[in-house]
């Protein structure tokens, strides 16, 4: 069963690997550093200086995996793919959330994981603006900033979802009528369009999360984080989408995500 | 005219008022600081910790304005309205983005404001986890956190939207199909449903909001902010949603909040 590789890796080889994961998110925190000072300074509403940022952190994310893991493979939002079938395999989106970045509002994130024949093994988002840092190791819970996470679910009066934007639901096909179906039924929902939706799924902020039709690095650690800390992800990309290389998922809280899929029609 | 009575008020009164102003915000900080750090501790599902911010704080700024300006009006969210039809009066709304407050995401804020005979005089937006606080005085421009604020305007390759949620367009009728026509339109959109939309589309970082059916003190301060950092605040307010204390304003950059009042069929 493909899915059990994970359980191979012995957890001194795990923690290697999920410290080395957490190292390049130290080193983004350091590039984005230095890149928002000159964005604060000169040319916010330049976007090269995104594009540097994001091609800035993959290189050297890249040239650490290649020295370290050289026979492990990586994918990343802008340089592409290497070593492809390698068993293990990094996934790098080093800015997620670019008009956010450019704004200057703090919901960027940067996401990295590390997936073992498919399956997530280590995972984290970094928002290096609001100093907040969600990691998660296969079957070692969640860590906020470091620290243990215990997971909290809180009720709202109403439920709470965050969304895709629009946009997303008219990329594979228009499929603007499902997301009016979405709004209507959860009609206290919030759009992000960037990570901070993902973590605030992860600590309860949200009951759930739907994200339509994105591409694999933006939940690359979505599903690592939602499932460590007791919540439930399914993936629910059509095969349209499958074979333009998109892929949507429902998470968060498990009743949450069952309404979801009953409702859109995932079993 | 009524709008005029703005210009009355002498520079050193203005300045006096927009310093009380900043100073109940100060307060409003230290209380939040310290009901922040009881929800951290033990009870973040426990509604009423909110509840007991908004009244906290809406209990000391009326105190506080009924020593130092006994003849002036409040309209608060909490406690209602005090000397009603007095030329001056202060808006405020302790607590904007409840969900956030108790989620613990940051995008919550107190909105506070001083109109005079329904304009606003002097107006901010704090937000206190972010650190982040922008303020107006009428003709005196923007500042954020005590700063000058230079404005900006940024360009996006999709024009940039804030959007209610689907929720505030089934307050006053079913106004769903219009929610739908601006998320089809502006397939770009974000949904924040807290004040910390208006303070992106202040500096830049939205080209444009669409609040809707809201309550006065959700937009108390966002016409100056707005207008001191040279965009362009509508009032769209339906008949039927101004009678059931509904307000709903398009604003941002000049050029795109024409786009939406055209799109929406308000001139």
């Amino acid at each position: 069963m493909k899915s059990e590789a994970r359980l191979d890796v012995g957890s001194a080889e795990k923690r290697g690997l999920s410290d080395f994961l957490v190292s390049m998110a130290d080193d983004a925190r350091l590039i984005l550093r230095d890149i928002g000072k000159d964005i604060d300074a000169s040319a916010k509403t330049d976007r090269s200086l995104v594009t540097a940022a994001d091609k800035e952190i993959e290189k050297r994310c890249r040239e650490r995996i290649e020295q370290v893991y050289p026979n492990h493979g990586i994918i990343g939002e802008e340089f592409g793919v290497s070593n492809a079938g390698a068993s293990f395999c990094w996934i790098l989106d080093p800015v997620d959330g670019t008009e956010e970045f450019v704004a200057g509002t703090p919901l960027f994130g940067s996401i990295m994981a590390l997936h073992v024949e498919g399956r997530p093994l280590a995972a984290l988002i970094d928002h290096s603006l609001l100093d907040l840092r969600l990691s998660a190791c296969f079957g070692e819970g969640v860590r906020i900033n470091n620290k243990s996470y215990e997971p909290q679910r809180r009720t709202y009066p109403t439920a709470r979802i965050a969304l895709s934007n629009r946009a997303n639901f008219m990329r594979v096909g228009d499929e603007s009528a499902l997301h009016n179906t979405l709004l209507t039924e959860f009609s206290n929902s919030r759009i992000y369009s960037s990570c901070y939706a993902h973590s605030c799924t992860v600590t309860g902020g949200f009951d759930a999360l739907v994200e339509w039709n994105v591409s694999l690095w933006d939940v690359a650690a979505s599903e690592l984080l939602i499932v460590e800390s007791g919540g439930k992800y399914v993936d629910v990309t059509s095969s349209q989408a499958a074979e333009q290389g998109r892929v949507s998922a429902v998470f968060g809280a498990p009743q949450t995500v069952d309404q979801i899929c009953s409702l859109i029609g995932v079993s």
